[in-house]
């Protein structure tokens, strides 16, 4: 299976930069448009045309393989992992004004490999099982510290604005920053807090609420780079209960547990319904 | 007058490139230092040298100015705006892990120039009055949206944990989030945050607490790309009471003064006392 996932990671790579041009192109001539309101539906049309280039150029180089996108599941396809090699496609992760980049992956029983390719910045994030994690070239380790006090922590409030939810979110939020940490930070996407995470740059990520495609690639680039990941309940994550924690170590990773008031959104491979 | 600024800001610019490098080097020479628990340490001991190194610079170019610095103040200079030209210098603007880069400005009973230096990203953003505000030498505008339920708002935590204080930043975070508005960001730093306003990635950012050094030069960048500046109160902006409203227009900007639950924070200009 080797050869399978180095190629499989270098038509990923290769896609990612060919996608990233294509986002790059849409913010820079459109970036007026992308200012006005019509942006949410420029970015929607980006997401598509950017998730059918990878979709078609996968299917054209490796037939067998199954496909969980988020166009694709939002366009009524089914969102299950089978053992067949999957790839899970996130074409571009980031609100209306924060395009960042977009990050893909495939797995296989397990995840075999993670790119996150922020295209603004021009940083390629790569992950292969085993292989460590890059960002450029440059391996990638997470923070060494394990003091909590002296730890950032990332998360997002998502886009539920449910009473209940929002109160759980801001309930969890406080608890972690009283402990007290050293601050919060969202950068407004899973791939890029997780990559955060990665590189050093944060102690660790949680949020609840989030979908498979918006953290399958990070996952594997975390646990890489040295980190851990588990559920919000310190149980092991699910990539389809849309529940992560993302940490440099199990120390900060279960400390921030303890504070987090979770919740269980619809998962991701619940059959029919659709929810955001 | 406008020789004297445009050499002063044509200087600010260069010691921000050279600033610039001293703290990229800190960071990249340094990274697992960086990330362990004398990080702290090391930031400082960066921000003094770098702080130094502009102060000496602008002093021998023009040696009647005066400055403001982050790290002057805390060893004990005063923090007065006078009538004489002052250059308010924030050497490295991000905390621990998040080394963003470093803003100084100077002013003349109104701020006539700010330079932003984001040196890990190599973004120069950069102002002068009535001259328009730009990025890499391209020019910056804020957004156009008038919706504020279209608006993504930045925001930070801050660094005070008193019960009171971070009550009124969760409730007034809330309510703004509640109204509802697109998102909430916060990317660690007043000087990017301002920054991301001028460039039309967020409609507005707002914070109590931080310092005049913080906000400065963004600022000017902010008004020169088509903003607006006011106090939380939804008063005229005063640069040494801790507190800032910086928006895309007065619409937005005094939307979300309406939600914000304001507190007093110790003057940047009081006499003696020292806080955080």
């Amino acid at each position: 299976m080797t050869d399978l996932w180095q190629n499989a990671m270098d038509h990923a790579v290769a896609l990612a930069r060919k996608a990233g041009s294509l986002v790059r192109d849409a913010v820079q001539n459109d970036m007026k448009v992308m200012l006005k309101s019509s942006s949410v539906d420029l970015v929607t049309k980006t997401d598509q045309k950017v998730e059918q280039l990878i979709i078609d150029s996968v299917k054209e180089k490796f037939p067998t393989h199954s496909f969980i996108g988020e166009e694709s599941v939002a366009a009524g396809e089914p969102c299950v992992l089978t053992d067949n090699p999957t790839w899970i496609v996130d074409p571009v992760d980031g609100t209306t004004n924060f395009v960042h980049g977009h990050s893909f992956l495939s797995c296989f029983s397990q995840l075999e490999f993670g790119v996150v390719y922020s295209c603004i910045e021009d940083k390629m994030y790569t992950a292969r099982k085993g292989k460590g994690a890059f960002c450029n070239g440059q391996i990638l380790n997470v923070s060494d510290q394990k003091e909590i006090s002296q730890s950032i922590i990332a998360t997002e409030f998502g886009s539920n604005r449910d009473t209940e939810v929002v109160d759980k979110i801001f309930s969890s939020m406080r608890k972690i920053l009283c402990l007290p940490i050293h601050g919060i930070r969202g950068v407004g996407t899973a791939a890029t807090n997780m990559c955060l995470v990665a590189s050093g740059c944060v102690e660790a990520y949680y949020e609840i609420g989030i979908h498979c495609w918006d953290i399958a690639a990070g996952a594997i680039i975390v646990t890489e780079a040295g980190g851990v990941l588990m559920d919000v309940d310190g149980g092991p994550l699910d990539l389809m209960s849309r529940r992560v924690v993302a940490a440099n170590n199990k120390i900060i990773a279960e400390r921030i547990v303890k504070e987090i008031d979770a919740f269980t959104p619809l998962r991701d491979d619940a059959s029919t319904e659709t929810e955001d």
